[in-house]
């Protein structure tokens, strides 16, 4: 787990409150700031995704983060760096993607320069003007945990992708295009009376309610036969740990007030925050059993980029 | 010349009014934003820096595009992608030069991942509030141009370290740990009753003064005698080409009313914005003889990463 060591080296230097979230609000200034970045052969490789593909998602995962604050997307900076045997089609098709991906949100900067691979660092700003913005750790007792939408896909693309197959769409195109839950992070930024927690599941579904729970001191429960997700990943036999730790869906995963549900639509309840007996934690219940996992756990399960 | 090819395509593909400065104004939210990416062996090599050095760069170099903005240096997130056989202490060392380099500005998020080479990238937002932000198209005629200080000495002191030297020091370290002019924009910001131009030097002098020129469509002329360097540079044969197109001073160069001048200190005059005769363009004046150079003439001489 060294990219946790790094973390953690990098919160001890720099002392500061901020370090840690995808997101940090300014509230000075009112707004948030995100940035992300993909690198070739980490992140993604020009064997199976466009340049077209790669600029839309390169823009989404970074409209995701701003979603996932409850802030409005409104300005992106892009850096690319490109190896010398790239040419023009692939910088006009990455910008057409990114572009598309984009939508009203506008593509203000950035930068260009040479590299060995591809590398792509994108900066996104949203503004939190009339929104109640999210944090972590604003998760309590008795509140409901709602999801945008389906979990798993991305995960079980990419393997597809990674044997050479394109099909079933449905899971490839999550993988290579996903799309940033702008509306169900609206409805709640403006509707919501009181606090609330959300994160998106770019380092998975698991990854996000662990976070919350282990920020928030509380245990997240749900129910997993009310998860959405789509019926073509049971192809996979490991399909549930896809749903779980697979990542890159980047849906939303919230914890609300029960009242605020009646002025929003489009989500999914699949269960409620409680107290913790001991520690705070993941509780998943079966139709035939129940698991508890605690953060360490979970965040010992997961993909680390640094992993030997 | 092909970033220029790039960023061509980039601004015809996006359609965006703001492609091509290094800071991009949104008046909306009050702040402008920036991004600029350092990546190993292209901006650096790690013969010559140490992590302290390049983490304090790399955050010195994108305060610097705040400062010729004119807005007040705030937020940053940096993005980090190491190799893997890059230790704790690599990372420890870079986030103290960070926090060196960034002082009150405060370093709020980012992320962290796998790569071959180090890349890095830095996103800074400054705050527009009570200052006059600056454009490359604002130099009028009659306006008196200054600079904040010494040229040349960054790229005189890249080819000592190119060459395994370490010494002359002033030189070495303008190179290695330039600083952001804050002091000098914050004067003209807070005090410019018009408009006004301003850039770094970031790509060298001759840039700033080009395109500056260029947007602007006047005539940049500057008196080479009150261009103000270090006597150390002339152990080089070539340098008033050092001073012309270095680059990486970050020192910062504007068109101002002569009003303005009274208000503020640490400046040097260097010249005055004349009209064209047919074309925009920098107009040098030595002592013994004048050179005029157009836009195109300058961008041809200037180093371009993507040179073959």
């Amino acid at each position: 787990m060294k990219e946790k060591e790094f973390l953690q080296t990098i919160k001890n230097t720099l002392n500061s409150k901020y370090i840690g979230d995808d997101c940090a609000y300014l509230k000075d200034l009112g707004v948030v700031i995100s940035q992300d970045s993909l690198v070739e052969d980490v992140h993604f490789k020009l064997s199976y995704t466009t340049p077209f593909q790669l600029g839309y998602k390169s823009v989404m995962v970074n409209i995701s983060d701003i979603c996932a604050s409850g802030a409005k997307p409104a300005y992106l900076t892009i850096s690319l760096s490109l190896p010398k045997n790239i040419d023009i089609n692939f910088v006009k098709d990455f910008y057409e993607g990114a572009k598309m991906a984009a939508q009203n949100v506008e593509i203000v900067g950035g930068d260009i320069t040479g590299s060995e691979k591809i590398y792509i660092s994108v900066s996104a700003i949203g503004s939190t003007k009339n929104r109640r913005i999210s944090s972590r750790s604003n998760a309590k007792i008795g509140q409901k945990i709602i999801v945008s939408g389906s979990h798993g896909s991305s995960a079980a693309g990419l393997k597809l992708l990674l044997d050479g197959k394109k099909e079933p769409q449905t899971l490839v195109n999550a993988h290579l295009m996903p799309k940033a839950q702008i509306c169900f992070s609206t409805q709640i930024a403006e509707n919501a009376k009181t606090n609330y927690a959300m994160m998106d599941t770019s380092d998975g579904f698991m990854d996000a309610l662990s976070q919350i729970a282990n920020a928030s001191n509380v245990v997240m429960s749900v129910d997993f036969d009310k998860i959405p997700y789509d019926q073509e990943i049971k192809i996979f036999d490991n399909w549930q740990d896809l749903i779980f730790y697979g990542g890159e869906d980047y849906q939303l995963v919230a914890a609300v007030d029960e009242n605020l549900l009646k002025n929003i639509h489009g989500y999914t309840i699949i269960g409620e925050v409680l107290k913790p007996k001991n520690i705070s934690g993941v509780n998943i219940n079966y139709s035939d059993k129940k698991e508890f996992l605690t953060f360490e756990q979970i965040e010992n399960k997961l993909y680390n980029h640094f992993k030997e």
